[in-house]
């Protein structure tokens, strides 16, 4: 059986110039590469109680929504501005190569839900620490943060992430 | 039970003034909601036989990450200009209120494969017909297309996706 890590292509200056770009769509585009990642997730969400999925465009509405289905849970996009339609709150976040606006809908989460942030890769951590602040401000509680890649040079664990429960399924050392 | 309807909420005036907004994201957010939407697709391609899912970013990865999933195909995300890392092929397409162009990795489809093509919403059609001149540019063919909901006041199934199977959830007369 081939490892998760098998189906991961790394691209030379994508996006741009000297980034090495760990392409979560070898996965994805494989039946057997996206069925061992969401496999694999599914195990790590085994104990884990939780209400719904929340998860940031665009990539991580992929393993978001499979995810939520597998465990029957609500799936809360988070989306740049201008495109959720009702009313919304929203946080700022850092980007590896830009700064953007998050936004999720005022009424996804209620108080006291137990939510699941799901992207599909890890780095500086800021959009997922923007997605956990939109849905604390909501009175809910992020009770485990998932990526399948990680690039641990940039040290999310240590930093923007620090106070959540991190589990990644690929991890990198570089960035 | 309730009806998938009465988990589409209309939102008037967006993303602009005049427009009747059908929000997909009232099925999403409810697991009740999301699970009926994911059960009639699943009832809809009971008896089609094919190889991949492949969706528009970025409300289209939703419904087809979790349709692929379902039944253990391939997902193929259909993605804006910049945003997949290998060599791809694009299309341009006229949508309801912008004209885009839309890209698929090359190596993505394989000739012969048989494509099911997913999005969250019909309106024009333009969109889903752009993903399915990629597919077949590739030797693929799109044995169905599938939309939660429908604007038929569009007419796309008289005119866009005249040569295609189409099938929808949800249908509203106007635009």
């Amino acid at each position: 059986m081939k490892t998760l890590e098998s189906y991961v292509k790394a691209i030379r200056d994508f996006p741009k110039q000297g980034i090495l770009f760990r392409d979560v769509t070898g996965i994805l585009e494989s039946p057997d590469g996206f069925q061992l990642a969401l496999d694999k997730i599914v195990g790590i969400l085994a104990e884990t109680e939780f209400d719904l999925v929340a998860a940031p465009e665009s990539r991580g509405f992929i393993f978001g929504a499979a995810i939520a289905d597998r465990f029957r849970k609500a799936f809360v996009p988070v989306r740049k501005p201008g495109k959720l339609p009702r009313a919304t709150i929203s946080e700022t976040c850092e980007l590896e190569y830009a700064t953007t606006t998050l936004h999720m809908h005022s009424d996804a989460v209620s108080p006291g839900e137990k939510v699941v942030i799901v992207d599909d890769l890890l780095a500086t951590g800021g959009t997922a620490a923007a997605a956990a602040r939109l849905v604390e401000r909501l009175g809910g509680e992020v009770v485990k943060m998932i990526f399948p890649i990680e690039l641990a040079g940039y040290d999310a664990r240590g930093k923007a992430l620090a106070r959540y429960d991190v589990e990644t399924l690929v991890r990198y050392d570089g960035r």
